[in-house]
């Protein structure tokens, strides 16, 4: 069996050669290989010269035609494939984490692009977002299975912004095993710390991305509490209270969580009443208009983990200019000689970036920022130095100080 | 009393408005305050109109000539202003450690420009890199003793790179309270491992800029130990065994301590007998030679932690193909599915600079290199946002794999 071949151009082939996963359509040679002759959604990609490169997913339709899936000659996705690849995926999140909770896919860098897989022990959370993924969808099911368990209940929450830019239509879908009840309970153990969500909730529910950072603030709330000084925080855009609510239970004295939804605010309260943390709220909010009241109150931690504010390159000027309001009003509320945490997810956001708003800031508030810790996913979402696009997390932790 | 007056040149001056704290010498508007008019080691710099902008250390013969202590307009350095300082800079050490094993002042980080005082519980060991605070050094003393107590040991270790640049002779110095007597052993607890050093050693006699790095490593070999694979680990430039010795102390299997320095392997091996860490062997060698050798074996975990290579600007041609080469060789002696730690403390050398050098030997060797951590200097070592000086140490944590 053989695959449809795709040529790259020339002067295109070089990012591929030196570790970049994506092709796109303009890089194509389509004098020798045309988009619209290839049917099917594998491809072998090769160079100028016709040599072979890299097996890939294909999407005529997309402006990123085709991304790498294998450095081998491969020609169907089948059961045996994703055997492969979730066994060493799984190799290294047992190597680093006890308990079965954790992002166990993370696209290219498992070598799996076009599928995200986060675990809920006996529940994973799938995202597909090619059409190659797709189209192998019943041979990712019987790996998953083979791999994890035939008890295995696998959802999923195909409704992602990466499948329309694929053509892929949205859906939710719960495989159950045979004789057994869907579950829509997805318990989280995070750090110590029991949650409850569901896949009705953001993404595939939960951000596994932050556990460092927030196992970090909770070393840095639980030292506090032992020497006497508990601390207050405040976790804006808190979701489910991921941030929030453990550091209540590692010994915040006072924790306020704002969301703008009721549904997570109501989980917020109902994870804080089940662990017994009477000193955990939620105020349902939109953060922008909360945050324009006169400051009455300032925190030991001040948590800005905004969702990606900057969805589109066109959209860097208003974003930067959200990201600058919502760190300024942030940075107010923050005790002298307290912390902000200052996250985004925004890829189009560079680091540098987001530092020059903060400096800017302190400038202006006449504050030094001391950045005294900073975060990066675990090793359940590895980045891949070759693909600086899996490297989109920011998380700095700054103390607030007056400049002496 | 007043200090010497400093003009910023009109299009020099925008910098230090930003935030940053440095000055050359070519910045200085000559014409209205020349260098050479100037005696004592501190200065009012001004803006170009003759306003007060900050106060600074002064050094006439230095490439950057002052350096910004102070937003306000301070005229001597005197104990009061050590105490302050000392005094905030021990509330965040105290916030972020349960002992007293931490470096308690990082220079600019601190408001403490040309101080750097590492803290061993009794002990604290100082570094002077500047005319100004060499000047004030006896209200350091003072502040120091008022601050952490009157039985404190101080050593001076004055022998810095930094101290030549500004003209400043080296010494070594230890001043034992009264009816003291000195000690010239330094206890080190980090991550629960007790390590014992000395002044003769390299800086202070421990990079602590590691402790967080190191706390990573533990829980990763202590992780695969309690599934019954415990590691082995092969730690290059151990010095006295930082990572290598707390690795096994942990639960790794094997742990090889390579360095050049006798002194420094003579200590791994009297810190592993005190700890009955069997486990653990130190080689005495030149790593570049050493690396040279075939390879005959393979570990779970390499640390590459050299010193920096590249000191100066214009060694940056030759210090990038040391880091290659080693980089190189360290994979090599990784096993498939084991960890790099390849750690950089040049300056010089951009953390991008260092990915594009690990990804052209990744290529070469047919590997995958997935970035599952990246450490930090703890909250001891704080970096300024607007000074990107204090953000030298690089330290990437990467699986090895086989592309397939």
């Amino acid at each position: 069996m053989t695959l449809p071949r795709l040529r790259l151009r020339k002067r295109d082939q070089q990012r591929l050669r030196d570790g970049h996963l994506w092709v796109y359509s303009n890089e194509i040679d389509t004098d020798v290989t045309p988009l619209k002759s290839i049917s099917g959604s594998l491809v072998h990609l090769e160079d100028y010269r016709g040599h072979f490169l890299a097996t890939a997913s294909f999407n005529a339709h997309a402006l990123i035609c085709a991304r790498v899936l294998s450095a081998h000659p491969v020609t169907v996705l089948d059961t045996g494939f994703f055997q492969d690849r979730l066994t060493a995926a799984l190799r290294l999140r047992t190597a680093a984490f006890e308990l079965p909770y954790y992002r166990l896919v993370y696209g290219e860098a498992d070598q799996l692009v076009g599928v995200i897989i986060d675990r809920f022990k006996d529940t994973v959370v799938v995202q597909l977002s090619t059409q190659a993924m797709e189209d192998a969808r019943a041979a990712l099911v019987a790996a998953l299975r083979s791999v994890l368990g035939d008890s295995l209940q696998i959802v999923f929450k195909n409704d992602g912004k990466g499948r329309r830019i694929e053509g892929l239509t949205d859906y939710v879908e719960t495989l159950v095993a045979p004789g057994q009840m869907a579950n829509p309970v997805l318990e989280v153990i995070e750090n110590g710390v029991r949650f409850e969500t569901s896949v009705d909730g953001q993404k595939t529910g939960w951000f596994y991305d932050h556990r460092a950072g927030r196992h970090w603030l909770n070393h840095w709330v639980r030292q506090s509490a032992a020497q006497g000084q508990p601390l207050s925080v405040l976790d804006l855009f808190s979701y489910i209270g991921g941030w929030g609510v453990q550091a209540a239970a590692h010994g915040a004295a006072l924790v306020t969580c704002i969301d703008a939804s009721a549904q997570a605010c109501e989980q917020v309260n109902a994870t804080a009443a089940r662990l017994g943390l009477a000193q955990v709220s939620a105020i349902q909010a939109d953060i922008f208009h909360w945050l324009k009241q006169p400051v009455t109150q300032q925190y030991d931690v001040v948590v800005l983990d905004p969702p990606a504010l900057i969805q589109k390159r066109k959209d860097l000027r208003v974003g930067r200019q959200a990201y600058f309001t919502l760190n300024e009003a942030a940075i107010q509320r923050v005790k002298p000689g307290g912390l902000l945490i200052s996250a985004s997810c925004s890829s189009h956001l560079e680091r540098s970036e987001l530092i020059l708003i903060l400096n800017q800031i302190a400038r202006r508030q006449k504050k030094q920022l001391q950045l005294v810790h900073e975060a990066h996913p675990a090793a359940d979402q590895p980045r891949l130095l070759t693909l600086p696009e899996t490297d989109y997390l920011k998380c700095l932790f700054l103390r607030v100080s007056v400049v002496e």
